[in-house]
């Protein structure tokens, strides 16, 4: 476990933000190595990093001499490596839900607004990830509905709640009106004040362009 | 646990064929309900099941009172209640691959496979389900010519080969030439002989149309 953690990752990419906070939240320290997405024409697509990741996707995590890929698969890694602070329910009908919840992001909102999707998608892009998102929104909302406390899942930060921090940046970028979504976005606000979350956001990155850069 | 098990699900839906080979396996014994994605607009849209499913999607398994949902949610609360045989590898660096190639499918190609995604491309939808099922297999291929054995890691059955099964009937429905993938190809057909593999079989349900029946 002495050897170094590498995070390949982007800034905003979904899934390596959801990773980042994962990471920060069990005090995982990581160097970061930034695979930008659109320089090169996708520098995740070179025969280097596809080497890595054969998905040419990110995140991948360099851990323990293994390398990882897929957030929700390396976020259940971390979690059996490091299970304190928890990302799931201590039973296994709450771990089901949270799982679920996260699935609805991870396999049915994301793969439909992601960078390759929209580039193959062309002029029509924002109206097509603002029609899946709102999709994921709707069905999102009525589930958080029966299962929402403080976080995605009653108190206690999950899995889920790392799922939908970069979900909800992704609504806004593609002008879902959030508004409508209020237990979503009482999460979501409930969510962005914490270190962890604030650690791994998008916008404090070292990819991270300067006219993005949070203040 | 006496409770009666029932599975919301459709002849032909990856996720649902992925949960009914895991009932199988874990001999199981559910009792079947047929949502027919097509029927009157698509069943799965209607309120009734949407209760269910917010989602709108298959499957949903009602089990020890509870109602869940996204297959691999499914598989891991199966995993946890029904431990033998087991779906996921005793360590946690197996657990990790084996649920990246679940993922690898689950996010990565059946997405953009799936039905209500083709009806919005509409005429090129077979070249769209084409490209990205070829982009899957491709990666796919190259992480299976690590860890395969006899399945698609080492020689127990996983998650990952009943991700893969419906996955390998998607590609051979779109015109993707399997041909091209060998590992892919050598582990479906070792699969498709196992007699829970043929419980689960898409051609074998009660809601099977009798022209697409397996004889």
């Amino acid at each position: 476990m002495a050897d170094k953690v590498v995070l390949y990752g982007y800034f905003r990419s979904s899934a390596s933000w959801r990773v980042r906070i994962a990471l920060a939240l069990k005090d995982i320290k990581y160097e970061y190595k930034a695979v930008h997405l659109l320089k090169n024409g996708g520098e995740q697509h070179s025969e280097e990093y596809k080497k890595l990741n054969p998905m040419g996707q990110l995140p991948t995590l360099i851990i323990d001499g293994l390398t990882l890929t897929q957030s929700l698969a390396i976020m259940e890694y971390l979690e059996e490596r490091n299970p304190t602070p928890a990302l799931l329910p201590p039973d296994a009908a709450g771990r089901a839900q949270v799982r679920a919840l996260s699935e609805v992001i991870n396999s049915g909102i994301q793969p439909l607004q992601n960078l390759n999707v929209l580039q193959k998608i062309g002029d029509t892009k924002v109206e097509w990830a603002n029609f899946y998102i709102t999709k994921g929104f709707k069905a999102l909302e009525a589930m958080l509905e029966k299962t929402a406390g403080q976080y995605c899942y009653g108190n206690q930060m999950t899995m889920a709640d790392l799922c939908l921090i970069p979900q909800v940046y992704g609504a806004q970028r593609f002008g879902v009106d959030v508004k409508n979504y209020p237990v979503i976005m009482r999460v979501y606000e409930e969510l962005i004040k914490l270190p962890a979350v604030i650690a791994g956001d998008a916008f404090r990155q070292p990819d991270t362009p300067e006219d993005l850069r949070a203040s």
